[in-house]
């Protein structure tokens, strides 16, 4: 049995601007999503995070977003299928330029926030960032999420030879139709460590997770999410590895 | 005799706003500097212009800039040498990744504007540069300008292990120590053909030009630098063409 | 009668990117909508175009939006309301604060692009400009698109108690409901100067146009919004002018 | 006898990146310099830093930069006056814009980082700074720096017709001509709390300081910079504010 990756957002420092505890996450999680300079990162977060990656053996992924640092990549921008391709292909050249300097070379794709929604809700945008990958390098994993019916993003993924890598979420509660509950609503995000440890052994075992309306819910998962902002979110990310640690073992 | 190669900057361009006739420079040129997002173009515009250099079968070469999109990257930046390894390594590699696109790669680094001076006055600059080209690909060539005397950049190229293109200007008169007289003084640009053509064909002869100060002045050169503004640049481009074609043919 | 005011977009050139013929338009306009630096124009492009404006005595407005000089402002973003407030109010205080310069003051406001659709679209933006126009200066007029029934707008613009100027489009054709025709369908704009100055005279007169769909449509304007791209858009203008000058004349 | 009044950097936080700790340290200032979006800050973070400083009852005051997010305005950029005077402008315009949303004006103009220590050097781009401010509003005072020879920047304000405030550092090392020596050097900038008030109570009573090279040096000083990074410097703050209403109150 495979255990689950963990991947998290990192280089998401910004000039003088800190964010996140990157020396501390980067030990404990497979897959580092650097962001490109669109959203956060600059050419020298990059440098320092593309070298604290390969100090740790952690892949590196590219991490594109839309053109929008004061909301973070988090606006949803109407930009065409076309700006969209481009706009991919330019941050995971700029991040690629980075990592060789370091030896290292992009391993996967995981588009960022506002894009990542976009993707996963209009199959134009994921086909425009599934062009941009293969135009890049077919052989790339696209990160996409789980939901309770993987097979459209397969298959659209099959038509461009693309190969995908589902994640999923350890701390977040979600609907029916395997999205994500929105934070907007109480309980979306789970702070219990027990709760989160047991949804993270749910998914490294394909159960079913309850979803908000009751349902079960299977989700077939390549790699669990995790965060890097605070003690309480490393403390989880250390208490998921050793949970999948122990699970791989079974 | 190996004629002297054309080079001319393109991708100008930026969002809604045109600078540049890069349709009509391209099939004349042997060598386009693609401005990487910083001083100008964007991923859209690098996108057309890589795809044009492809078509008319031009190398394309990153043309990385301080950033500065309202200066044009003209104005000098107190930028640490790190600071200035890291945009070039970024800038190079977003361009990098739209000529994966196109089925090319980056064939050559030329910086830009206030970068490109700055670093033909200060060795610790020109360092960084050389550091930035060898962490990227140690096998492409820089381009920096032909002075007087190309033997201190010579020697710090080899020390770091960099191949370097000298270039020249057919339009611009020189000082006695082969450095470009400033813009703002009266002579300072040719715009008689005649005369442009004529020191085309002394550089590629390697016979000397008078220098300002009256001296005579021999550049090694290995590429010319030609501009595509206007409908009269465009001229001069096609005469200093065939002017070196008939050179190369002697 | 009260003649219709003439205004167009100015200082929409960026850095080194020329757009818009402003000295040729400036003579002949009432309201130059002025760019903020966020969809396009610098600091140094705002004290040029207010100074042209102060010369030719037009009232300078602000033209704020959303922040993408890439798609200068065209694509809609996923700004909060209290986002679009401050924003507006940014940009509308940076170009009074090159105004005051020049012994202007911003005399209206306009938002641009994107911003001005969304605004026309959904009447919490709407709501969200409004604030921003009654905390800066609740005296100065909101202009917005006169549609067939002005009387939504009129009604939120009371709430807020801020006065509005209606625009209409000579150029353009009009849907049934009185809203612009896409411009990706065909005979959306007039090209036959005589087919402008016909509208133009119909919207000044408060004669009904015929709409796409056949149906007439009395548009209630205030201003008429013109272009200065190129030398067609200049003979357009002047000839606008002129039947402006008659009408108010008769 | 007048207190020095306590000036601070404040609203450098951008986006979701947050910097400072200006909760803590509004209540204990007497000026806010308040970033306007060129090294720091965004609409958002302008809108709740003025706020916050008109419930402290705090004069807000205009801190522009030259355009340099990633380096925090710390980057000296090469300039021209003329694009200073208009970058000043544009910045106090915007901040004045969000001032009016919360009942304010922008009280005076302290220009940042690499733009402030320029000023300093060069007596062109002082006249630069001085002209956008009479341009803007002649009456406004602008902050300057300290040193022993107060008279040129007086005399150049006088001719301007510039009212000046003068600032000086409590817990920065001087050298023998009354700048600041350079962080870099050890023993630059002090830890020790009651060095620190013991430089501010020399301040305010115009005793002299001792200089780097051993001599006295009295700063004529209307204002001391306080910072509010941390913990520590918050206490500082707070000690300074009670030694100088000791001195006040004396």
């Amino acid at each position: 049995m495979t255990s689950l990756l963990l991947n998290a957002d990192m280089g998401e420092s910004f000039g003088p601007w800190v964010m996140g505890l990157d020396h501390e996450v980067m030990p404990h999680v497979d897959l580092a999503n650097v962001a490109c300079g669109f959203h956060a990162s600059d050419p020298d977060v990059i440098r320092m995070t593309v070298r604290l990656a390969r100090k740790h053996g952690v892949t590196v992924g590219a991490h594109p977003a839309y053109p929008d640092m004061v909301g973070f990549g988090r606006r949803s921008m109407a930009c065409s299928p076309e700006e969209i391709e481009n706009l991919v292909l330019y941050q995971a050249g700029a991040l690629a330029g980075l990592c060789r300097a370091e030896g290292l070379s992009v391993g996967y794709l995981k588009p960022h926030g506002a894009l990542y929604n976009d993707m996963m809700r209009d199959p134009e945008i994921l086909a425009a960032v599934m062009r941009a990958l293969v135009a890049y390098d077919a052989s790339l994993p696209l990160m996409v999420m789980a939901t309770r019916d993987n097979g459209p993003a397969r298959e659209l993924a099959a038509r461009h030879g693309v190969s995908l890598w589902f994640e999923a979420f350890a701390d977040r509660a979600y609907d029916g139709e395997g999205r994500l509950v929105s934070r907007r609503e109480t309980g979306s995000v789970h702070h219990d460590p027990e709760v989160i440890v047991d949804q993270a052994r749910r998914i490294a075992r394909g159960e079913p997770l309850i979803a908000r309306d009751g349902s079960e819910l299977i989700l077939e998962a390549d790699t669990l999410c995790v965060h890097g902002d605070n003690a309480d979110s490393i403390a989880a990310i250390k208490a998921i590895r050793a949970a999948l640690a122990e699970e791989a073992a079974r």
